[in-house]
């Protein structure tokens, strides 16, 4: 069958993204996986699969395949290259668009200036939640964060410890570009006290609305935009008492914007969307 | 402007093959840049250009840029895709077509079975020209061929080395998964016995007609499939007296045959190549 797709990327984090409301779209997870594959199909971090919803007074439903085939979370990137591509395709008008994910059901909203922002949940911070085993240890308090002494290979670097549905380490760096992210990141990424990892985080304060951010995801590597990572480092940033909401967050994939009102209150983060090319493949039957 | 494309692969190393005959294709180096970005734009090893010859008597011209935005010598994978992409879109009803690269003209042929033969010129074995540095080294003669022991951190290896136009190290190996590739083959590219470093090629010999390949690129690491690596290798094995020509050349990409008469003739390679999808981009002016 032929299969028509839109490339799209959200700050570097790359999409195939499917209509599946005017195509049928049934695939195996070795059909995902070719898609996925960069020499021998399209190539994408993910595939975004848009459906119309069967619950009452939700617009739409979609599906995010992982490049090795399996069905994963939403994840902000996903969420605005979904917004960007309903809006294009003409599939709606709405201008807040409430769509049923795997974790429930959200409603990103498309900015007057094309940006788009997606409500992030609320950070967890208690240590015991994120994991961090924060035992044994002399924390130190700045503001209103609490700072952590991790040792990485007899350096001692201090880390705020963050939630945003999966666990970050966040430091503040001189110097972002030459920070040690690929030397210490996987240090801290496999650092004991971590026992579900961590991605790790390298923030530059450029002022007080202002930071540059590199992330070590745990088992990615490097990236080139983390969004529950610009997430994670902002709460902390502000936490410490050197940030104020809203902070814009320049990565190597682009810029975010990331808002946080403090406590209980949902990250907000706003960023664009960008329609790469449009495409039409052969999909070999399932074998 | 919107630019129509065929994303195509010849065993895993894969193209952006563009019509320049029904479309105008004048881009930068910083346009062939973003074309060729897996995230940003379509992504491939190389983008290859299809245009009419000036030439008597012969069919089209190609020219072939790489990832970084340079324009690059002919290579056999990118004549396969050549022959697939004129006969798929009609542009050509010849089985042997005449064209012009950056390194001379050419004349692929398609098969009957769709897979394409293209001539790689006759092997260079005189190791200055390689180059190899052979000079205080005690080779041993193996049929035809002369092995030379190079030594890999202490470990002696003997090697063939033959240049197809760039410089080749082969060894055979008893299993190819098994061997050292990603080990060892950085020590060989590297080593001060070839000056310009080289290509180091895993050779297990299945049977006279059969072997398993893999290949650590010179800068590029180990690859899927390279097309001159499966030459030296099939050289240095008949010469060698182990190999039959043709031989069958399994490689992680895919499978290429290659005949080789022996001497100053040519040799030849036949395989595959498969269009993955069309896509269609607007291409931003040069900035």
């Amino acid at each position: 069958m032929k299969l028509k797709f839109t490339k799209m990327h959200g700050a570097g984090n790359d999409f195939v993204v499917i209509d599946a409301i005017h195509q049928h779209v049934d695939f195996t997870p070795a059909q995902w996986q070719r898609l996925g594959d960069r020499r021998f199909g399209v190539g994408a971090d993910q595939m975004l699969v848009v459906e119309k919803s069967q619950a009452e007074g939700v617009d739409f439903r979609y599906r995010i395949y992982n490049a090795d085939g399996g069905e994963v979370e939403q994840c902000g990137n996903g969420a605005r290259a979904f917004v960007k591509f309903v809006t294009d395709k003409g599939l709606t008008s709405k201008r807040a668009i409430r769509v049923e994910t795997m974790s429930g059901i959200i409603e990103p909203k498309l900015e007057d200036d094309g940006r788009i922002t997606v409500a992030m949940g609320a950070p967890v911070l208690a240590p015991a939640a994120v994991p961090f085993d924060a035992s044994n240890l002399d924390s130190r308090a700045m503001g209103e964060d609490t700072l952590w002494p991790l040792d990485v290979q007899g350096k001692q670097v201090w880390i705020s410890v963050v939630s945003m549905g999966n666990p970050h380490a966040v430091q503040v760096v001189e110097d972002s570009e030459a920070a040690p992210v690929l030397a210490e990141g996987p240090l801290i990424e496999h650092h004991p006290r971590f026992p579900r990892r961590v991605n790790a985080g390298f923030m530059q304060i450029v002022d007080r609305h202002s930071i540059k951010l590199r992330v070590f995801e745990r088992g990615a590597g490097e990236t080139l935009a983390c969004g529950t990572g610009a997430c994670a480092a902002v709460v902390a940033g502000i936490r410490r008492g050197l940030l104020d909401s809203p902070v814009a967050v320049q990565t190597h994939g682009g810029e975010l914007s990331i808002a946080w009102a403090g406590g209980q209150q949902a990250v907000m983060m706003t960023g664009p969307a960008v329609s790469v090319f449009e495409g039409e493949i052969e999909i070999a039957a399932a074998g």
